[in-house]
């Protein structure tokens, strides 16, 4: 048989995964499944409803850097923040996920860097591999809640094949939010360093304290901003596949378009959902964050009580990370998913290594997605507690 | 500014986009849009009533390979001329573009090398160029009906970067179909010198005279073969972006699977067209090609009588390769789409040296796609016929 790439066999299995396939074959427990951030919340109906009305006689190709008019109303949308985003500066893709993954190919050749505040989103591995580029992590803390590190400790992060630093805001899994005087400095510094900045900026509208800010807002450097957003979290729509990927560089902006007629257009359907999205008034969002605040409230509530759990609440995202008393993650994971049970329940949960690059690091973390009801999570956190005294006494 | 990758700036600007933003402009003309593969038949119906019926309360993530009940459908659906294929050979992809960027991705590191029988499908090279690996043609001849070289010519081609052999059948934009005893014979010589064979069969099921075979059919080498379809040409779906990966070997479709993971599942939505696409009877294949058979026996017979232009009949697919009495076929499909009018019409053409490698070839050559009615046809034809000779007298 042939040989396969090498970069195929650096592509790492997901662990997450590896979890759902034993979750899946086990019917007769009832898992809490807090290891993915599948979000429960319906969908907007009015999303629903612009899938049933959409009857073109051919379903034909649309243009690769996606329609006019989703194109505009992206950037009439982001103008609630950033009011001189044109459409122009908004390329629509397959998922958030296509945007990453052109944002890495536009910008780096194989061989080249990307640095990343660790812990970060796993698939940031996936499209980096694809890439033949490489994740350099900079380690931040929980117990300094994930700050970035200084300037003169960035540059020491910075090799002649560095080419981006990639960051969300607010952090997957740490739920830390960087403000606007953070994200001005890190472009500041970026630009000095001849280096872009990408920022996922997916979970953004889902904050519990001060509003997370774009990129996009600051003043100066958006020469080197790239923003990738999506449809997938905040409006519940995450097997729509809509993502976007947004940026004032048009030189970069004409690589996207390239890449875009290499892939043909993305789907005009999602594109005609997404119109809709984008037109919904703020105070659906204020709901959605309101449904999220409960449900973290809930959750870090019934995290308290539990000895040796130490969890910091996140000031956005739905996703909270916890260090525990327990000293292999991953194994502690597969023992809620293969051996505990109380009551016929138990929970699922990320491992912390999976979001680090190193994965001898986070082996006391877990990850949980707030993607249930409050009474349930509530429940989750109680399992945990137990599921912990287990491990303890086995 | 940072830089941005050389893999960028390698990615061709479309010849065919740059005419039609030109034909966008001038919305005074009627054009015969003969230039890009996008089909005018009608989507079938059960399809869009899919789309109108699908309605869950949470538009969720699918599996990275596609929802098992597409998988099923699609294995079902190859099982009409291939009976051993099952629902774990199949992967659902996001369109035939990604599961040739999947297929490239496993196969190819940076540097290596695929062959291509020229002239192909254009869009390769940027899916080589996205995968940092190159295609290296292998000529072929309009005057021998596109016929592929004998195992010592192929061997040739071969260097030690070499890692697949890709090719359409039928072929796009030659309309060759290669037969069951060229198809095993290239899988033998493939598997001998430890490449792949990567068979685009989008086209497979238009055919003219006899049908086309599947690479998965030959009994044997099937560890070297990977073959991409899409619901896009036959079943007028192209912005649907729906397509497939298919190959027994286990080891490549596990690195499919991880390639699926980084970017997560394909659109659940698509997929459940998709279901209802691969369950249509046989006979509404034999209506689509009815139609493209009137077609392009409409579109043959009338550039029969135009003086100059040797046309070979295809023996799949919808596209007519041409030669034409020109010395530069791109400055001619210009020339149609900013000078040529008739009775305020004029015709788009795909130019010829978009289909090679080096632009220096096929400048006497253009493509015409058979996407419009018959009497369309022949209109655009003899409107070709008066351009020819209107470029001969400038």
């Amino acid at each position: 048989m042939p040989r396969l790439s090498q970069r195929a066999a650096a592509l790492q299995e997901s662990a997450i995964r590896k979890l759902d396939l034993t979750i899946a074959r086990q019917t007769d427990v009832r898992f809490h499944r807090l290891n993915i951030g599948q979000p429960d919340v319906p969908t907007p109906e009015p999303l629903l409803d612009a899938i049933a009305a959409w009857r073109p006689k051919v379903v034909a190709y649309g243009p690769a850097s996606g329609t006019m008019a989703c194109r505009e109303a992206a950037a009439d949308y982001s103008r609630r923040w950033c009011p001189s985003l044109r459409a122009e500066d908004v390329a629509i893709t397959t998922g958030g996920s296509e945007a990453l993954l052109f944002a890495f190919t536009a910008i780096c050749d194989p061989g080249d860097e990307i640095l990343v505040p660790e812990p970060y989103y796993t698939n940031y591995n996936g499209f980096a591999t694809v890439a033949g580029a490489s994740i350099r992590p900079i380690p931040t803390r929980i117990e300094d809640g994930f700050a970035l590190p200084d300037d003169d400790a960035l540059d020491r992060y910075v090799t002649p094949r560095t080419r981006a630093f990639l960051f969300s805001n607010p952090g997957n899994p740490t739920g830390a939010v960087y403000p606007i005087e953070e994200v001005r400095r890190i472009l500041a510094w970026a630009s000095r360093r001849g280096l872009f900045v990408i920022a996922d900026e997916v979970y953004r509208r889902i904050w519990y304290d001060a509003p997370p800010p774009s990129a996009l807002e600051v003043d100066e450097h958006q020469d080197v901003v790239v923003v990738v957003d999506s449809l997938s979290k905040t409006w519940s729509a995450c097997g729509l596949r809509l993502g976007m990927l947004m940026s004032r560089n048009a030189a970069l902006m004409e690589k996207v378009e390239r890449l875009g007629q290499a892939r043909l257009g993305p789907q005009p359907l999602a594109q005609a959902v997404g119109e809709v999205a984008f037109s919904l008034p703020e105070h659906w969002y204020e709901d959605v964050r309101s449904t999220y605040r409960g449900r973290m409230d809930a959750l870090v509530k019934g995290l308290s009580g539990v000895d040796g759990v130490r969890a910091v609440r996140p000031a956005g995202a739905f996703y909270l990370m916890l260090d525990l008393p327990v000293d292999d993650a991953e194994a502690f994971a597969r023992f809620l998913v293969t051996d505990f049970r109380h009551e016929g329940e138990s929970v699922a949960v990320a491992p912390g290594p999976g979001f680090y690059a190193d994965p001898s690091s986070g082996r006391s973390q877990v990850r949980l997605a707030a993607v249930t009801a409050e009474e349930q999570l509530v429940r989750a956190a109680e399992l945990l507690g137990r599921a912990v005294e287990a491990w303890r006494g086995r």
